[in-house]
């Protein structure tokens, strides 16, 4: 088991918390700390201070299950068949059998969970919510049920070894789609086409690297001025408008690679780029740069965020500029923390990772943004995935 | 405002639930009474027995929320830039100003949703869970909060005539896919390729179809009997693995166009298909076929799934086909209801949609399966979207 270090940090949390077991239910949260990524959210793990962890799941996902759980006991239960029991009974049997006679007095939950990455293949999410609680409630009968929503997201903040190992893959198979939008961006082709073209390069090439099995992208393109400058919003819509001579093309690319999330943007003209638009892009990749060469642990999140924002600033574009400079990624395509923003005091420590994603949105010119995931080394920075940055 | 049957249903089921206004937040209920699919979860609507329906949403989408909204006031709050407000705070303190003098006495909430589709574009789902539940006691202070759960699966059970041209648009964009598919299975292709293929030819030819902007398919394919016959599963796992001759190939197909689902099965063989895949192939085709011809109101899904069911039994495959007929769908890719399963004892009624998929797994033929969306018509059905089904 490559990862003991979580199971290690998680357990020190537990302890000052006294907590006795954690039941999780949201994909991520399985992830972590047991190394399966559910194939839907039916999935249950019990994660005890002592004595094996314990993941409960449709049976119809033995080989997956078997062939990623790190060290784990498994119990199945029958699931999309006719004669499967219903599985909220099914399930209530389960934990309640296994917390007989183990006195746990805390038991912690995801009460709080309110943001959450998708489901592997983008069915439906099944969202713990009442019904959850009360099997909660009724399994664990005798315990007191914690909210753990804040550990956990404290844990997934700071990554360990292995971690970053499958996020490093998971930015290099974005790389292939980054590619991708370089190679075909083009006077006459649509955001859709281009956004299509970048999500299929992605499956195709990414499934298998590095033994990757459940790859799948979510790109957005912005396609001229109109769609990309009028100020940042955290989703694009991708349309049939083609590019024009001149043309901004801006990608919003997120990128789950068995779990692990890559979050990257890179921006091009089609056909020739005028001088501003040279100028501006070349403005971001400056901030982009300062901010990356700020990173390292101790540092605040407003401190690099200052690094970014001060180039544009001192270039009187900085009210174009409208967003945070950063944040937090990996079980998510979006973190809570760290945050790299205007003010933001907390400091960064290794092991963290961050998007660094300066823009600057300004008509006719277009929007620009650069973004790569930047992770926090003992001595600095380093940037996953490398890819080139250029306009055109 | 093309969908007023909708809102008189609703309006209805609430007087007689004596409730005074809704309150909802997953983006398939927000678009089911307000014509608008959030482009995140970040969105709030209020529907009142009496009054103007209110949508509370994040700024940056305005554009989207005006032109979708059916007939409703919105109110906008900053989010994702620079001095937004607190999302949390700025929600509550809207919901509280639309609730005040109004007297609602119970309000109705998602407090036991837990399927959900998920948000558009696949980021972060915005899962209402404690913090929410909070806020809204916070902002209805002295109204009672009724779990709607309920109600609300009830209402989208049966859809109205404006939902129907939505679907119908759904399935239509679907079959795109389903051709792509049928005209690129051979021999050397994998299962990864065929799926990214039938992914991008839905995005890239279904956006604009019959004024679509959003549109994004889900395509799963088991590639050969190992991956496509060991028992049915909701999920497969595309792979790398290429097709030989004589493999099956196996499309599972969930497409989403503006928040309207479609769900679709092919199958079809790499070269020669044997006569044992011939034989198979058809009696699937004939238990589907008969089971759509048994679709009308007033029969019940155990009559339905019967007429499938006695196909495939007669002639001794009884036991290769594991699952349920079908289920329903429309806001999600799988709705809790109407479900074609043995003994299932509702009534069908006009309005209803319904998937309709027997399947036959065996090795070493592999999994066969045919799926099409289903209408319950005055007098019959209608399959949606229409497409051939052939095996080579």
């Amino acid at each position: 088991m490559a990862n003991e270090e979580r199971l290690i940090r998680m357990r020190q949390a537990m302890e000052a918390e006294r907590l006795d077991a954690l039941v999780l239910r949201l994909p991520e949260n399985v992830l972590l700390l047991s190394g399966f990524w559910p194939m839907i959210g039916a999935c249950t793990l019990v994660f005890p201070l002592q004595g094996p962890v314990i993941c409960v799941n449709p049976d119809c996902y033995e080989a997956e299950a078997s062939s990623s759980l790190w060290d784990a006991q498994s119990i199945y239960y029958g699931h999309g068949v006719l004669g499967a029991p219903d599985r909220a009974t099914a399930v209530r049997n389960i934990l309640a059998g296994i917390a007989k006679d183990k006195g746990w007095r805390r038991i912690g939950y995801e009460g709080s969970f309110e943001v959450a990455a998708p489901s592997w293949n983008s069915a439906e999410f099944l969202v713990p919510a009442a019904p959850s609680h009360e099997l909660l409630r009724a399994a664990f009968d005798g315990s007191e049920l914690v909210d753990v929503s804040a550990l956990l997201q404290a844990q997934r903040r700071r990554k360990t070894g292995y971690e970053i190992a499958k996020l490093r893959t998971a930015s290099e198979i974005s790389a292939i789609g980054l590619r991708t939008f370089e190679r075909i961006v083009a006077v006459g082709i649509s955001g859709v086409e281009l956004a299509a073209a970048v999500e299929r390069d992605i499956m195709v090439d990414g499934t298998g690297y590095n033994g990757a099995t459940r790859v799948r992208a979510f790109a957005q393109v912005a396609a001229g001025p109109e769609e990309s400058a009028f100020g940042y919003r955290p989703n694009e819509i991708s349309t049939v408008r083609r590019l024009a001579d001149g043309d901004v093309a801006l990608l919003e690319l997120g990128v789950v690679v068995d779990g692990y999330w890559a979050d990257r943007t890179r921006v091009r003209v089609a056909g020739k780029p005028t001088s501003e638009q040279l100028g501006i892009f070349d403005l971001v990749r400056q901030a982009q740069q300062a901010a990356i060469a700020a990173i390292r642990p101790g540092v605040t999140g407003g401190q690099v965020d200052e690094a970014a924002r001060r180039v544009i600033r001192d270039a009187a574009y900085g009210e174009f500029f409208p967003h945070i400079t950063g944040h937090g990624l990996g079980f998510r395509y979006h973190e809570s923390a760290p945050i790299l923003a205007p003010g933001a005091a907390e400091r960064l420590q290794e092991g963290e990772l961050t998007s660094v994603e300066p823009g600057i949105y300004k008509k006719p010119a277009g929007g620009f943004r650069i973004e790569d995931d930047v992770l926090v080394t003992a001595d600095g920075s380093e940037v996953l995935g490398p890819f080139p940055k250029t306009l055109a």
